[in-house]
């Protein structure tokens, strides 16, 4: 049985319900732990769902920061000290992960328990324990007209991934690094592998390699 | 072991290699079948996990096209005829799924024998048996200057979902629905749930529900 939502019928749903739906239709999402430093020198981390690839030489990644959901603490520290981190999420601290989203005082680090990890001189804080961590620099930042959501590009400066989960072929297993990810709002799954695949060819189906 | 690689070092790598590990670093990626169709009426359909949301009311998601390395064929025809489908990959056809990024002269459905399905007349094909299709129409695209990678604005018109993935919340199981996600280029995974997390709170951790 196939369920239909019209325009009209998502604009007439619960505003719960409906954020549910919306944030669930993309599919499953990736998961980084946002940390960063205030001028005071308050340490934020915080979860990220929409981070995605730009280039890859140079390496970039972008970021949406969505107005009006989403504390605006993560990218007001960008914005001012120009860097950030980016960090996997494991099984072993996805609870705290999901607790740095709460309304908290000071620092999320201080009130969750995850520990701060600092690396060659570079100012933001790395979440201690992520099997990849991401040193990254601030290089644009673009409002989006339709509803004021700020896309930033920042350029990976570090990488740091843990061996066991690094292929001879650059790629990464993230079934190995047993990274998260996030599926609307609140819910967590790890990965298990289907197949990896060959290039594809027409007149030549791919297959598992 | 942690292998540390700076800037210096991933432009130094063999490109293959590079990409290869720029393409992991973001995490497990949503995987969505675009169907669309151009000015002669041939359809395409071919494989992004660069589609995110950017907001519930209005629905609304973005996707990103990068110039150099994606088959432009989707984007053209979005431009062209303003709309496009969304559909989910499952287990039982993510090698066709895969198969569609191949070169193909005609249509990709030709090609790799995914069925096209058509609703409401609504004019882009949606993949048949796809457990979330979502009917979508251009919004507005802005090009970024860093790397000239196109970020395309579309709505959601038209969201069929197969009713045992439904929550009474609005949420979707992804689990249940077999959605499909993908790491780096060209490895697939389904989703296995750790858990789903309250609210988070200053001091009250959060705890699955």
């Amino acid at each position: 049985m196939t369920r239909y939502f019209s325009t009209e019928a998502i604009m007439d749903l619960d505003s719960f319900y409906r954020r549910n739906l919306i944030n669930c239709l993309s599919g499953y999402k990736s998961l980084n732990l946002i940390g960063t430093k205030n001028e005071k020198g308050v340490t934020n981390v915080a979860p990220f769902s929409q981070v995605f690839h730009i280039g890859a030489a140079p390496p970039l990644l972008g970021i949406l920061f969505r107005p009006h959901t989403v504390k605006r603490d993560t990218l007001e520290n960008i914005l001012a000290s120009k860097c950030f981190t980016l960090n996997h999420v494991t099984p072993s601290f996805y609870q705290k992960a999901h607790w740095t989203a709460a309304n908290w005082e000071g620092s999320e680090f201080e009130g969750t328990g995850l520990m701060e990890e600092y690396k060659k001189g570079f100012d933001a804080p790395y979440v201690q324990g992520s099997p990849v961590q991401l040193g990254c620099t601030l290089v644009e930042t673009q409002t989006l007209k339709v509803n004021q959501t700020v896309l930033l590009i920042g350029s990976i400066d570090h990488v740091y991934v843990e061996e066991k989960g690094l292929r001879k072929d650059g790629s990464l297993d993230l079934n190995v690094l047993d990274t998260v990810t996030v599926t609307g709002l609140d819910e967590y799954h790890i990965g298990e592998k289907l197949g990896r695949l060959t290039f594809p060819k027409p007149q030549e189906k791919p297959v598992e390699f």
